[in-house]
């Protein structure tokens, strides 16, 4: 890909911990092109964030400067520059964005979207912003919880276009720690989750959570023993941690409009466990919500009197 | 060490998932010799074994059988020959004890020491029977709760020289992948626990188990914001943990007298957070109960009379 063809208007830059990914938008807002690798803040030094940013996108770009915007860890204490935390209330990603004086190649016009960050209890995020300024930028008025899981599940609280306050649980690192480097590896080694077991591993682990730390390891031990299936064992897991998540959120989504938004399979998971707890649930495919909040924010550049 | 003077009486062997170690006996019943590898079953094929073994212990041996007592991993489905559990209620290291047929060096008078199993809730140890022999071998009497912290904490609850029951919790893994693998390192690096936020932190867990999941982020988040010292980081995860494991253990150390057997620093952490619950605890050094447990077994099998 070279030439004026290619050129863009912008460039929107998701840069997570473990990846990269960039996207080419034209004057008329459409993609043209797109690309990624896994040269993720994590594994960067400081000066090496120019090059693989400009690995990506250098044959997108003109002679003159081309407005970039990047959200995610990019941004952290260890990226390539600070953008430091607006607190919360606040609208989800606005002009407090921060114009990167770090880039050497003058044709990178970089702008970093900063994270959110909450007092009490202390909380931060950093690319979810975006996620959900890309959600608010299709459902303006919204008024409840926005639910992001992921390897950090993100529960928000939105009203009145803020952000109001937000919690964040590790299920999803603990379940990648479990299933794949503790004991319970060989026991939960499988493909799928048996619905049924999923279900009754979440409502236990709702209405004991003071019985996890026993739990995790019956799911081995009861494997050993009995020889539960693998996505039987895998589901108890799942279960359980999800479970001691929506204890631990529970005045995010009791009584509360909740919109999960993540990967279709795992939307789904987290949608079937809140409304076995009858909550009102709406799954959401997170996929598009990144690029949307970071062409939102391309807009509100060029007219702040957007909302 | 070669030549008669060394040769053993008998060998007692303690052979973990990671670990092997071997000890000379004399007829007086003291140790003449020990020896120790990296050879634990974790990773040993089937026929790795034997080699394994005779790598520590071939100079102790004469030209006839000289009997072995191993517990641990060893016994294992996926170990050198499985010892099928023994269901408690039980004595905790029997004659249930089971006679190898595995070794192909005549010389290796091989026992091992079954792992104990419980059908409800579904549970299992192996290796820890051994410890707790090696206990009761001291405290002959002994009717309560023995708690053997490590990478899977065992509560044991004991009565009339049995295990009546028992619960296993993988606190000791959870802290290690957590403060290892997870997005709380950096927060956590640190040698040493801050003892107000371990106390606070049990406390907190223990009133309000169902905010686990929240927790753990949080010290993250706290570091990242205020930059919370990594030792009472360290203190937080460690005392979320532990805090949980309580609440969900809670009927083996309310109103029981407890024995916390571990490594000393470990014991005075678990013994710490049972006081400040007001559990009566009696902290001990675990290191020398697997070889006392194995030295009881090899009295029973010269007199099965012993109780």
């Amino acid at each position: 890909m070279s030439g004026q063809a290619t050129y863009a208007d912008w460039i929107a830059v998701d840069w997570g911990t473990t990846h990269l990914r960039a996207w080419a938008i034209g004057p008329d807002g459409a993609i043209r092109a797109e690309a990624q690798s896994t040269k993720g803040m994590g594994g960067l030094a400081r000066d090496g964030f120019e090059a693989a940013l400009l690995d990506l996108v250098q044959d997108w770009l003109g002679a003159g400067p081309t407005p970039i915007l990047a959200c995610g860890m990019v941004g952290a204490k260890q990226g390539w520059q600070e953008a430091p935390y607006v607190p919360v209330p606040a609208k989800p990603a606005t002009l407090a964005m921060m114009r990167a004086t770090a880039p050497k190649d003058r044709r990178l016009d970089l702008w970093i979207v900063p994270g959110l960050s909450q007092a009490r209890p202390a909380d931060v995020m950093r690319g979810e912003e975006t996620q959900i300024a890309g959600f608010l930028a299709r459902e303006a008025g919204f008024d409840g919880v926005l639910c992001l899981p992921g390897t950090h599940t993100k529960w928000v609280h939105i009203s009145a276009g803020e952000v109001v306050s937000f919690q964040t649980c590790m299920t999803g690192e603990m379940f990648d720690l479990l299933s794949q480097h503790s004991v319970l590896r060989h026991s939960v080694a499988a493909a799928s989750l048996d619905q049924a077991a999923f279900a009754e591993a979440v409502s236990e682990t709702l209405s004991r959570p003071e019985r996890l730390a026993q739990r995790l390891f019956s799911i081995r031990a009861d494997a050993t023993l009995n020889g539960t299936a693998a996505d039987v064992a895998r589901a108890r897991l799942s279960g359980a941690l999800i479970g001691a998540e929506l204890a631990a959120t529970r005045p995010y989504w009791l009584g509360q409009d909740v919109v999960v938004a993540a990967a279709p399979a795992l939307a789904d998971l987290y949608a079937r466990a809140l409304m076995a707890q009858g909550a009102s649930v709406r799954p959401m495919d997170a996929a598009p919500l990144t690029l949307a909040g970071l062409a939102r924010l391309r807009m509100t550049m060029k007219d702040p009197s957007l909302p």
